[in-house]
């Protein structure tokens, strides 16, 4: 390391992360990429690895792979629990300090369960990690395994219930694996019970699932989980998840239902990564309610100009006045921008405000069965699983895993297996094997 | 299923479990398979996964999968815990009962740490399991961040040494991956560290490694580990495991040395499942010294016709007049062979004993070198690395993973890069944050 350059000290190793450091590659500068795990994920394929068509390997890239050829840039495992502006340092959890002369933080979002994290979040779990992918594929497949051994025909019924929270795209990506592996996949496997029985519901606060798509597509995403044997609950809200029921209010009449199920699943609420706290304390700038940073034009802090907050823990409204979603593209878009507002800086060009050029939006549901929103345009069906195929893999190509992920879908998609369906792990949750007992339960609902 | 045809129960579903089910496949009886996990495991890749090379989905099939066409066979993951032989049941961890008219115990091993397992086991993690290599890989991984970020030469060069016990295969080949890693596929990838500087110790109690084999082959596989950078200790024996070093002992001299490192793994002992003891208790049937069940000829127990006992569970000397290795090829003929033996009991034909046909030994050192003994041929080198390539990919046929590893392994042959090497689960070992007092160690080794 040329220690007369500029040090550039990236935080996280997810789409933006490793996008600003790898646009950072011909720059003249040092750059240390820093993340807790040794990999980068492809977020957007992770129900699949929840729903057993894909492994987690297939979907991470070891981010010491993906920068071997950069040769200014270094990559650390580890945690950033402090950042001290003042010296411009980053703080370790083990202690070790690294000093930056400009400070990139794309720490992403974690779950949110609407101030019931300790309640909630061990009965429901969300999909942002490969532990908890496996998780929810350990979950998903361990109660099919225990109704195919269950005799109590209303115990049976309950273990083939499956709750998803939240009619986004992870719950309704997630809702519509589920059917496929319910419907398809798993069908033939099953001597006791039938897995297409399976009641699959998904449940959506507002009057439609994928409310950020266009109406049309919202009906059609809508029509396709129908098909594969989801219920769409929409203007529903969750306001109980207990071990062996989950309670649902209906958002109109206010009238309760109460579901028996052992597996529900949470695609609803996310919440920006601690480090934004971190970051108001240190440098007193705004957060918004779900404490993303309220960031400048050109993602830097006000009165920090070098310190940038990219991403999912970014929030920017300059543009539109609402802020931007948090996917994917956008955490692209915005690593890039800082790789060159950082060189304009450098070679004193002026650094017009970051501007996220929307290619469009893309949610599967199923096999041959995806919504596209690009442009003025709207697909459905099979011409929107097509453009998805292939975007997808486009992207995979700077993983690495192209090669594979086709072969392996390619596969699946012709056989409808789907190999990756282990249950590893710990042990299955305690409560399958409780009695259900729903009096308690009723007597709230009926309140 | 027909209640009238005969219920064989199959306990597990390794290669001999699963062989024997599917030898069934045309009997006219119903066979109920258990096991604790839903897939199969292709035990011999399993250092793969351990090395970063592999994914865990690529050499595991869900049981599920590979027995859905085979309509007189019933999967169900559970745990047996006990088995009465007189009412002709096994019994399930949640108190489940199984009636069956014929019993096949395929239980397998697990590790063996000669008395020393609450000690050993955690510092030193075998290789048996799905978790078993995801932990090893992630402590493989681990040293290697932690020494690219330690800047005391001693620690580093300590985060660096990895000790393998135990110079059969499973050492030799988790030795070569770990040499090819460290040599050749992480080495452009840190900067801070050379990781072809890492010391990998091999230590076998014999005078040779892989002792199975002939000399000139045990010959070989050490040159080619010499040549990966492994240093190959061999009449050795460990004494001490702890946090940072190992003790080992000169079984010849008695000098002992110490040798600090941080990654310990375990390949020496192995020991039969808990379930042979249960036989024991139940049926009288005598154990060997790791409690591998001494079977009849025709691999039943003495005075219960109806138990058969197969695989690594099962001490078989009556051909050479020592037990058979504990490998996949004698399992699955056991497999193969117990179905056969019902079907003429079920006909009153005369049951031959159990023949085990050797078709030969394998084990891989890394890229083109491996060695073979096959009838009376000796292979080393790219010879018996493509037969070793060969054969697997042909077993994979079976499990429907084929297309996927040959994909994978092309790839990583050809690049030379590792996709699968991921750190997940729980965080890094607290001893590697550890300062190194060897005093009272070194102490002890000069007593």
């Amino acid at each position: 390391m040329d220690k007369r350059k500029e040090h550039i000290v990236i935080v996280g190793g997810g789409f933006g992360g490793l996008y600003a450091t790898k646009a950072m590659k011909n720059a003249p500068v040092n750059v240390t990429l820093i993340d807790r795990r040794n990999f980068h994920l492809f977020q957007p394929l992770l129900y699949q690895v929840a729903t057993g068509g894909l492994s987690p390997e297939d979907i991470a890239s070891p981010l010491r792979a993906a920068l071997k050829d950069q040769k200014n840039a270094q990559f650390l495992t580890g945690q950033v629990i402090d950042i001290d502006p003042e010296r411009k340092v980053v703080i370790l959890e083990d202690g070790d300090e690294i000093a930056y002369d400009a400070l990139v933080i794309a720490t992403g979002a974690s779950h949110h369960y609407f101030g019931r994290d300790d309640e909630w979040e061990p009965r429901a779990p969300g999909l942002k990690t490969v532990e908890d992918a496996v998780r929810i594929r350990r979950r998903i497949l361990l109660a099919f395994e225990a109704a195919e051994r269950e005799t109590d025909p209303e115990r049976r019924r309950a273990l083939m219930t499956f709750v998803i929270v939240g009619g986004g795209p992870t719950g309704v990506e997630l809702a519509g694996a589920l059917g496929e592996l319910a419907k398809h996949t798993m069908r033939e496997e099953f001597r006791a019970i039938d897995t297409a029985d399976a009641q699959i519901n998904l449940i959506e606060g507002l009057d439609r699932i994928l409310s950020a798509y266009p109406e049309d597509l919202s009906a059609s995403a809508e029509a396709s989980l129908r098909e594969l044997g989801v219920t769409v609950q929409t203007n529903k809200l969750v306001t109980e998840i207990a071990d062996d029921y989950v309670l649902v209010k209906d958002a109109q009449t206010g009238e309760q239902t109460l579901i028996p199920t052992f597996t529900v699943l949470w695609g609803a609420g996310v919440k920006a990564s601690p480090l934004s706290e971190v970051l108001a304390r240190r440098t007193g700038v705004e957060l918004d309610r779900v404490d993303r940073v309220m960031v400048q034009p050109d993602l830097a802090l006000p009165n920090h100009p070098d310190i940038f907050v990219i991403g999912d823990l970014a929030h920017f409204a300059h543009q539109t006045g609402e802020p931007l979603p948090g996917v994917a593209q956008v955490a692209m878009q915005m690593g890039n921008y800082v790789a060159d507002a950082l060189r304009r800086r450098r070679f004193g060009k002026e650094i017009r405000p970051f501007e996220y050029k929307d290619k469009g939006m893309l949610a599967v549901i199923g096999r041959n069965k995806a919504v596209a929103d690009i442009g003025n345009l709207h697909f459905a069906g099979l011409p929107a699983w097509l453009i998805w195929v292939f975007v997808h893999i486009n992207f995979l190509i700077e993983f690495d895993n192209k090669l594979k992920v086709m072969t392996q879908w390619g596969w699946n998609y012709f056989t409808r297996r789907q190999g990756a369906r282990l249950i590893t792990g710990e042990a299955s949750p305690v409560w399958m094997q409780l009695p259900i007992e729903h009096e308690k339960a009723v007597e709230k609902a009926d309140r």
